[in-house]
């Protein structure tokens, strides 16, 4: 059995620096951790609040704190350090080793979508973004880790894509698409998502976008972890232009 | 131009835990860092030590603290807690897009390979491991950001496979190899450093064993961040016996 997780993550148009913050962190006693904050509005300001929501979550998963009460520790924070006067959505997604199972949390309006076989599982109680109030509680899905089941997870950027050319994305159906193919990897499964949501936007995407994909295949392994991480660097930066 | 990291990484054999840990983290005025230790010993007691000189790292990186003075803090912080009677080795390994500088701190004995053109340079000044006594230095080294560069260093596994057999592996010969092909990925740098290792251990890794790879490119990108990771999972976790 393998899991793969894969990313993808483009920054609004014409702007250097994505409000979307991701991490992937190893969990103390087995198993890995995705963890992606969308800071309210976009640019610096966004960047500031969705890295401070991040990383006091990876910071609680790696002393073995459970996903849901690091969600309700990190919206405290934030409510704490900015009096209630910004938020941040956020997701959890987490194959946990020990317990054997996959917990989905959110914090985040947009909804995750759980594939097992012919069946696509849309996960969308309301919910509110953290550090809008006192006693903001997550929802919390947990499924047992098993070979055939697809995650996805996403910001608003994909949500709202297309929009003001009155048009939407329908992930489910293009979900369901991608997965009749053989067996894609997590990687074709999040490209194939952000480049459609980015076609949406007319190739300038209106927002930060992040797409996070999990597949569990029992395909063979051979016992090697990889890690791949790809990251464009904007011919914005300065020590580029002195070039 | 875009920045390629590429990890590869396998257990001791027979080993259900890793004593290494290896993270990346976004550093919070752009760019990306590696953080990979090699506790002392193996199994779950180098795995508690490096994860804890790990954490203490990235929390530090994520905060703006500079990569030496966070190698500092973190052998400081692990000498404290074990009264010097433990040790681990510590690289960290940044790309560094505020200064536009590549980054490589090293307090692993094991050398760092920094390969541009047809030269390769080995970083080898003698270091001392984290947490071995007060006032441990890390060895620093910065590159200019450009295109060609690549980086790569490893735990002590890589070091000693083939050990036993009175084999080595000579990392600089077969890297000088592997990049006279047309422009490899840094996963397959890393993929066929790794494979070497184990095969000169003869298919069963004497000690964990851990790779980084990375490279930057001067190719167009799609402006998309991209992460995959892969995580086999042992049939050893007893959620697996269950079934």
């Amino acid at each position: 059995m393998e899991i793969q997780i894969a990313v993808a993550k483009i920054n609004k148009y014409a702007s250097s620096e994505s409000g979307d913050t991701l991490e992937v962190v190893e969990r103390p006693n087995g198993g890995v951790s995705v963890v992606l904050a969308d800071g309210q509005t976009s640019g610096k300001g966004a960047k500031t609040i969705s890295s401070m929501v991040v990383r006091k979550v990876i910071s609680l998963l790696a002393e073995g704190v459970r996903d849901g009460a690091a969600a309700r520790a990190a919206s405290d924070y934030l409510y704490t350090e900015r009096v209630g006067k910004v938020t941040a959505c956020l997701n959890i997604l987490s194959a946990d080793l020990q317990t054997g199972t996959l917990v989905i949390t959110r914090n985040n309006p947009a909804p995750v979508f759980v594939a097992s076989g012919e069946r696509i599982e849309c996960l969308s109680t309301e919910v509110a973004p953290v550090g809008t109030s006192r006693n903001i509680r997550p929802a919390i899905s947990e499924f047992q880790l098993e070979a055939g089941i697809t995650v996805v997870l996403y910001t608003d950027g994909i949500v709202n894509a297309g929009d003001r050319y009155g048009q939407s994305l329908d992930v489910c159906t293009l979900l369901d698409s991608i997965l009749e193919d053989q067996n894609p990897s997590a990687q074709y499964v999040a490209d194939t998502l952000l480049a459609e949501a980015i076609r949406l936007d007319q190739g300038r995407p209106n927002d930060d976008m992040s797409v996070v994909v999990l597949r569990i295949t029992n395909q063979e392994t051979d016992q090697i972890r990889r890690m791949t991480v790809e990251l464009p660097v904007a011919p914005i930066f300065p020590f580029l232009r002195n070039e």
